[in-house]
């Protein structure tokens, strides 16, 4: 079965086609008329190396991959607009697993206006997920990029950090009942959503474009080697005070029981899928309340940019923290 | 290392950026302004579904991966601009293979005009491929989809077929000294460079769209196939006569040597990677001297479109063939 008989199936799933899109899935490529300037990101998630299989549902490995896809758009601050995906099938998942799992893509497609206007099914050894999404803006100037952060900005950052990494010991090394005293206890389960559940910050991100955003980045790798992104494209300093960090509430008994640091888990771990972005000072408390106010996600000042190269983590007493992202492939 | 890294390495290999790209691979997405339609596919490939690492470098490898996503900008008569690449990396394929293999696709990118523009690099079980391509034109209206044959119209192929199945069967079954007499034989170089170096049928793809073809297609799983999904697209019945089909040199050849009906590999063998196309009668003429003169690639006309449904293979007596096309999922 191809992956045109596969939407088929979930076509009443789906969200109606944007207003852009002329032909969806089905014929050779899809037909879209952008209308100004778009954002192309793709996103590659495997069983073993993005998420087991064991840990999540179908439904959930397709709307993490979505998500995790549209995070990029959320950090360019565009409008989301097409998915294209490409399913590489194991032999041990049926076509009701399939169908699964892309109806959990589309509900995220729903959620967010995007149209799922294209894909690939093939055969693969292990569950093999690649996205390919395009979102819009109505000029190329429109969209933020990581190289505009300028020294004397303001570093912000959407959300609090540090829980899907806490969600992941909790998977790896941990269980629920280490931190939650009953069975099904809303900590574990608020940071085993953030591992496996994440959400892309997409209204977030256009306000924070609107409201005159420099540079913007996800957070997928960690906030040390993201914030080095950043100030690599744009050739400036990122100053991160640690104390002003919004840590993810349960962090710190999640990290207790691990024995680990829940300001470094904070700092290196990934998948929090917040944006980081810097913001002229004189925009930052309009740019906080448009944010709550349109994502309900508050905005914290965590840091400055400065002239320079480089990011300094500093600790509360003024140690330098380092900062460590993952050095993994990709 | 990161996708962004590894196509900085072969930047100087890779083709200027079009006109529309404002921002090319390494930040979160690609920023491009289209001024058109766009036609957007993706396309997987991996190691031991679709092609062998033994039997190819990994150049020819990263080179088919694009030419075959390419081939369906071709069959929309579109024009290629920008392509983003998933590359899953097994632990035996090293950093200098990626380059090797990212290098391949770099020469297709450059002779054909498309910007390698982003990607994502993971770790993968086996060689894993994922290339989705964007191709532009001035207006929707001027793609070509499957769902525009007419009754009455003419059904044409680009090229020669059943070169890339001759092709496989010496690769699988056969050895090229069962065709050639003398080694390295001009004969099996042909059919093993259809099956291993495919081309992308761009230039004949536009030209067709512009002498008013009104279905297209791109012959990846097979012509009797690819003819059903025009028949179902259209809404009509498409007749092929077999005694009219263009046969790759050395189809013949092979096909004895391996016991089987030269007539149903040109048939049912995939990957020749020609165009399926319908016209109408009067434009018939024009479209052949055309499509020689813009690519230097022969049409032939193979039969034609018809009131009613399905497709209908002919052989020269006048008996059915049955079409089959790959069954495989995807």
């Amino acid at each position: 079965m191809g992956e045109f008989e596969l939407l088929s199936r979930i076509r009443d799933r789906l969200a109606r086609p944007g207003p852009r899109i002329q032909l969806g899935s089905g014929d050779d490529a899809a037909i879209v008329v952008p209308g100004g300037a778009t954002a192309t990101s793709v996103d590659a998630l495997l069983d073993g190396v993005h998420f087991r299989r064991e840990w999540s549902s179908q439904a959930q490995i397709g709307a993490k991959a979505l998500a995790a896809a549209l995070s990029d758009l959320a950090a360019m601050g565009a409008e989301p607009g097409e998915a294209y995906v490409v399913l590489g099938v194991p032999t041990d998942l049926d076509e009701d697993g399939c169908m699964e799992l892309l109806g959990g893509m589309a509900r995220v497609a729903g959620e967010t206006g995007t149209t799922l206007a294209g894909g690939d099914v093939t055969r693969a050894p292990v569950l093999t997920l690649a996205v390919t999404v395009v979102g819009h803006a109505e000029r190329a100037e429109d969209l933020v990029t990581r190289s505009g952060a300028r020294p004397g900005d303001a570093l912000v950052v959407t959300g609090a950090l540090g829980g899907a990494a806490a969600g992941l010991l909790l998977l790896e090394q941990l269980s629920a009942s280490d931190i939650d005293p009953t069975p099904g206890g809303s900590i574990s389960d608020a940071l085993l959503g953030r591992q496996l559940k994440p959400v892309a910050r997409l209204a977030a991100g256009r306000t924070l474009a609107d409201a005159g955003a420099g540079a913007m980045i996800d957070l997928s790798d960690g906030l040390g080697g993201d914030a080095r992104h950043i100030a690599s494209a744009s050739g400036v300093a990122l100053r991160i005070e640690v104390a002003a960090l919004p840590i993810a509430s349960g962090v710190a008994e999640v990290a207790a029981a691990a024995g680990r640091d829940p300001l470094r888990l904070a700092v290196s771990g990934g998948e929090d899928y917040e944006l980081l972005a810097t913001l002229p000072p004189d925009r930052l408390d309009a740019a906080t309340a448009a944010v709550e106010k349109q994502s309900g996600v508050a905005l914290t000042r965590i840091g400055e940019v400065a002239a320079g190269e480089g990011v300094e983590i500093r600790l509360p007493d003024g140690a330098l923290l380092e900062a460590t992202g993952f050095d993994q492939l990709g």
